[in-house]
């Protein structure tokens, strides 16, 4: 069931469901660990019924469940919650992203656990932690985009809010939570214990604000959105083309250079009002309008060709479509597919931790069927 | 100089410059890891020189460069090398950003590295990886983030491209590096052996691409911008107020009908277009038009208490002054400071990894000044 990895032979209790949680054993799961999905009777975790359908499957709950196993328990029920930790005695690491409190009303709090299995990793991954005045508040992933700051700083100037299209605020945590993962199982090599994370999803998104809280605290200002440009780089934003948009950035006097020479005005370089970076960013709209009466002439094909042959940083802004049809994406394996007894090839995203003492193989293990781990592993097969 | 944590004893060479790199080494140095910042004579780090100032000290570097030591080494001259290597000898980890190809060409690619130093880690993080047709090229955040298609999917429908307002495609890069490095070193405690890791920027991004992807592989269906909304969930968005917006959402009935009851109109609940997540999300529109005559009637302030006291996730959308005045951002430590000796107290975000096993300061140790710890580690102080 396991790929072959750096964590191969750990195993992981997993209570997480939807996303933030799923996405951090995902992690570990692809570095070789055996992640066993424990789910509740009936339904199993919620994504199982978000669409679309592939063959009256969850794509999503595939995606993001392959290569773990699946045992439903109900953990308020005694037979079931002595299954349970049954399991965790055997276990290195549980994961949960329960709200706060939860767990411990179940009667498997950290300090519970800690006591019973000493070398046990906890790790919570919640909305906002186990500690402050919002714990226990549920949250969803916009939720914590707007409150972390990332909505103000996405979109244009003026404009309506932008979410990021993708659930960073989920996704984030669990990066997080695999990190302090694989942090406490190599503490534990040395120290023989277990320890407790405690990952919120709206730290992380503090934890990413990077320059703009930079620029804040140096400052005073406070950022706002920018459409594509970067607040202390010029060129770099996407700029208009006959037929759509091309991105350009250089970040440097040389490749500033390169580029001005490849778009047949060297002379921009020298220009008083670009001649350094500091300029470039105090004339950004009067570089656009430069750059855009070169650039609109002709269509994002030739302006791509022209940029990469001069050796610039460029790119056309890839609709899902396009990265899946990328060269570079398919060289790295970065599309990867899982065989599904039900749906049959899923195809879904690679992983990006590419490993000198591992293969990195193209097909991965399916996700599970609620339960369909349950009766090898109640019966003593984990 | 370390902080105290999992990683305490792990030593890591840091040959990263600007972002992707050394957010990675920073989240090491955060669990503890000695990272030594190995620079160019002359300047340093890129990053030293981007504004805006505090004293004269760029704001940004010493928010991503905290709590590591420098040297300023010229790894094309040979006493130098020298130190270099035997600052190899003695760490754990060997991290850079560079182009492909950079490593090779100063003789410390992976198979010389590893044929020295077996137990050494060797983790690159560069723009496209070091495979495939794209390895070698330089990238900026804003390229693969336009290449890797979250562009695609954030702003407006039909509206101008919009770039997630932090570089996502910096920092996700540096968390995968970060967990890689963390599975590399467990690994190692029972192989004795090191290996190499190599994460691209733009693999991050498809890695990232969650629902996207998986609708996409589903229906066909090319995803693209959506303001602030969900493909799947609905409510699930931004909602004008009198006075700006409200982010709310509620992904199951219970929580809907809630939410209904606490804006006084129960009835909606019950409404045949509303009736259930397929339901609203085929009527999100009429649903918007629904809330915003209500929510529009009051400020912010106001939708905000009556949502939390109703127990429905909700949230203003935060401008980053905001985010740092909010207490469970303060509760939670997420705003931390160092103490510069010419800047004085720099602030900046936390570690949102708490762990039960480590105190979680509120002071950090300082970014280094250029080769500020060079004399002693040349001196054999490493």
């Amino acid at each position: 069931m396991t790929v072959d990895g750096p964590l191969s032979g750990v195993t992981v209790i997993d209570l997480t469901r939807v996303l933030a949680g799923p996405y951090s054993t995902m992690v570990l799961a692809d570095l070789g660990a055996r992640v066993i999905k424990v789910e509740t009777p009936g339904g199993g975790d919620d994504s199982r019924a978000f669409g679309p359908f592939i063959e009256g499957k969850s794509a999503y709950f595939m995606s993001i469940n392959r290569g773990k196993e699946s045992i439903s328990l109900n953990l308020k029920e005694d037979g079931d919650r002595a299954v349970f930790e049954d399991l965790l005695a055997g276990a290195d690491v549980v994961v949960e992203n329960f709200r706060a409190g939860t767990m411990d009303r179940l009667g498997y709090g950290w300090e519970a656990l800690h006591a019973r299995f000493p070398r046990l990793i906890y790790a919570a991954c919640s909305g906002f932690g186990h500690t402050g005045p919002y714990a226990g508040r549920p949250a969803y992933d916009v939720v914590v985009q707007a409150m972390g700051g990332i909505m103000s700083l996405t979109g244009q100037p003026g404009g309506p809010p932008a979410r990021v299209g993708s659930s960073v605020g989920d996704i984030v945590a669990g990066l997080f939570t695999a990190i302090g993962v694989g942090g406490a199982l190599y503490r534990r090599t040395m120290t023989g214990e277990g320890m407790k994370l405690d990952v919120s999803m709206l730290d992380c998104q503090v934890a990413i604000l990077e320059n703009a809280l930079a620029r804040y605290f140096a400052s005073g200002e406070v950022p706002g959105p920018l459409g594509t440009r970067h607040p202390s780089i010029t060129p770099f934003q996407a700029y208009a083309t006959a037929d759509g948009h091309v991105v350009i950035s250089a970040g440097n006097n040389a490749l500033f250079a390169t580029l001005c020479a490849a778009l047949g005005r060297p002379d921009l370089a020298r220009d008083a009002r670009f001649v350094d970076n500091p300029a470039r960013n105090a004339n950004t709209d009067a570089l656009e309008q430069e750059f855009e009466a070169i650039l609109t002439a002709q269509p994002t094909r030739h302006w791509l060709q022209v940029l990469e042959e001069a050796g610039v940083p460029c790119s056309p802004i890839n609709r899902v479509d396009d990265v899946l049809a990328d060269p570079q994406v398919a060289a790295r394996n970065m599309v990867i597919r899982a065989m599904d007894p039900v749906a049959g090839e899923v195809k879904m995203a690679g992983n990006p931790i590419k490993m000198s003492a591992y293969p990195d193989p193209n097909e991965r293990p399916p996700a599970p069927e609620l339960d369909e781990h349950g009766p090898a592993i109640a019966g003593g097969g984990a």
